[in-house]
């Protein structure tokens, strides 16, 4: 399937990402029709079509399904039951084995280590009975984690003692959980492919992530770390890709450990904000990599021109800085559209170019 | 005026002007809307807020003028009768000053002249009976115009004699023309500025241009002239910015000549089909930068991290190249969203990043 100028894609989300690349979807000369819940949400201020319902609303998605040549998704938490109403009308890219793997950090974590990733030790907790047979198996520190809906730090707690597995348990229930070895890791980093349906794909250069209160503050890439460690980062992402069958792009956040050694983190099947900088240093973004893999299109070598550091504009204190990053001859700054600046809401995102080689 | 992200920008005009520009708002978190007359006009599809009415359409118009905070031209002739309802109402930028003095090619050439731009010899040709003085002041060949409305060698004929003279007056009628001297020019060029409300201005490098059939086929930025020419072509952009009291971006495209020397042709007070490049080249495209100005944003240097060429993407022929620009790893492609590709029909351009310096 290639798509010819003018095809209708849907992007179900309404999001920064959904706004992003329904803008390379734009530039491509395709019709973006972003189906979101939120009414003014940030994709859908840049789409040639709306759709305005909730993801529950099983007309909506078939009016929806019915109206695009092509189904994507801004984020993986996808519900089955909106899957379920849009598989059977049109492709959806990824498709629906993919967004589970992602949706389960168990079923992530097994995939990983199936397709050769390492992982930190983990377990499963089901129940606050499993807790002891997992703390065995797992050790402490550990991180517990929901299995399903966390991100930014949501739904997750370090624990030191069983006493503090116990709570944590207790606090974030309803289970299931995943236990997980609290890794102590000398910088966090991560990789992105993008992936064709003839199974071609292209890698990026591999970004080195702070975060800041759980979530991503500044990236910067290429990573300044050993070029063994970043190339087992990029063939771990083929290799995911590869695994899932993956149509689209994919990050995949890595524990880079002192040794140089990596262990797999998450898969988010979609842009990720860690690859932002990507839309100024690289011939090809990541937003424009997703919309030509989903839309049937060639996979060049995106063509990184520049190195780059990219910083989120998180809350009002994030906010707080544009007037500085608008005048300076440096930053390019995107904002997202979103109306209140709320602590910890990602409002936009500023990226400077950097010496393409380090 | 600086207005805060989230405010309304007003684009009158829905071609591909007004999408990218449209685009660059919606980057700077802007909300952008279109006004335009056609239903589905490349701008109206990235468009957070559209309005689908005639430009005398004053209801239309007026309610348009009330729910933004500035309006903004993709075009230069705009009728008066829609700027005398909007001017009331919004700040419009550039002003209807601006407007009138680049919609008529007699008052833009005594302007280009007023400021110090060397223009070719020309002279009014109000009717027939004009003519023979106006080819005694301005010579054969000469090249009859329409003072309104030409675009892309519409409007217009070379003359080599007088009966050649009195048969284009005869078909191109009704008047009134400008005759002006036809140049043996060495080459194309033109100068991008952008320019604030206090006056301050940013120039971008000069583009070299080259047409095809009266329609720009492909621009070379910087251009290989003489650095002496490219700063001259800047100086009179500057002068011609401030002698429009301009906010906004301006282009204004020159005939060089094989001296060196520059006459001044027209001015096109909006975004330009030359400077397409800068949206890959630069760090702030000429979109940016108009909405910038537009919107009261700082405007720091552009930043050229390359040189580039850009290629118009006309009609069948142009879309024909399509799947190599796709699929070569070389090319930046954009499309426009518009349904056909007719003949000599702006479709998309593509755009190519060449080493910094020439």
């Amino acid at each position: 399937m290639s798509l010819p100028p003018g095809a209708r894609i849907g992007i179900l989300g309404g999001g920064q990402l959904g706004r992003m690349s329904a803008i390379a979807a734009a530039t491509l000369g395709f019709r973006a029709h972003v189906f979101a819940p939120e009414p003014d949400g940030p994709g859908l201020q840049v789409a040639a079509e709306r759709t305005i319902a909730g993801y529950d609303d099983a007309d909506a998605l078939a009016r929806f399904a019915d109206a695009v040549d092509v189904v994507t998704f801004e984020f993986e938490n996808v519900p089955a039951g909106a899957l379920s109403v849009l598989a059977p009308r049109v492709p959806c890219r990824p498709g629906a084995d993919v967004l589970a793997t992602c949706q389960d950090r168990l079923a992530e974590k097994a995939f990983l280590r199936r397709v050769g990733v390492p992982v930190a030790p983990f377990a499963a907790v089901a129940t606050e009975r499993d807790l002891p047979a997992a703390l065995a198996a797992v050790g402490l520190p550990a991180v517990l984690k929901t299995t399903r809906l966390g991100y930014d730090g949501r739904g997750q707690a370090v624990v030191r003692t069983e006493a503090e597995a116990r709570a944590a348990v207790a606090r974030l229930a309803p289970a299931p959980f995943i236990l997980e070895a609290f890794v102590p890791f000398a910088a966090e980093v991560s990789a992105l492919v993008a992936r064709a349906e003839d199974g071609s794909a292209i890698l990026y250069d591999v970004a080195q992530n702070r975060h800041l209160h759980h979530i991503l503050d500044e990236s910067l890439a290429p990573a300044p770390i050993a070029p063994a460690s970043a190339e087992a980062a990029r063939a771990h992402a083929r290799a995911v890709a590869d695994g899932l069958g993956l149509i689209g792009v994919a990050a995949i956040e890595f524990f880079l450990l002192s040794d140089g050694s990596l262990l797999g983190n998450e898969i988010a099947p979609r842009p990720h904000n860690s690859f932002h900088w990507t839309i100024e240093a690289c011939r090809i973004s990541q937003f424009e990599a997703h919309i030509r893999a989903v839309a049937g299109l060639p996979l060049p070598d995106p063509g990184r021109h520049h190195a780059a550091i990219m910083r989120n504009l998180i809350g009002p204190e994030g906010m707080a800085l544009l007037p500085a990053l608008l005048a300076g001859p440096g930053w390019s700054v995107h904002l997202y559209g979103k109306a209140e600046a709320r602590a910890g809401r990602k409002m936009g995102h500023a990226t400077r170019l950097l010496p393409p080689s380090p």
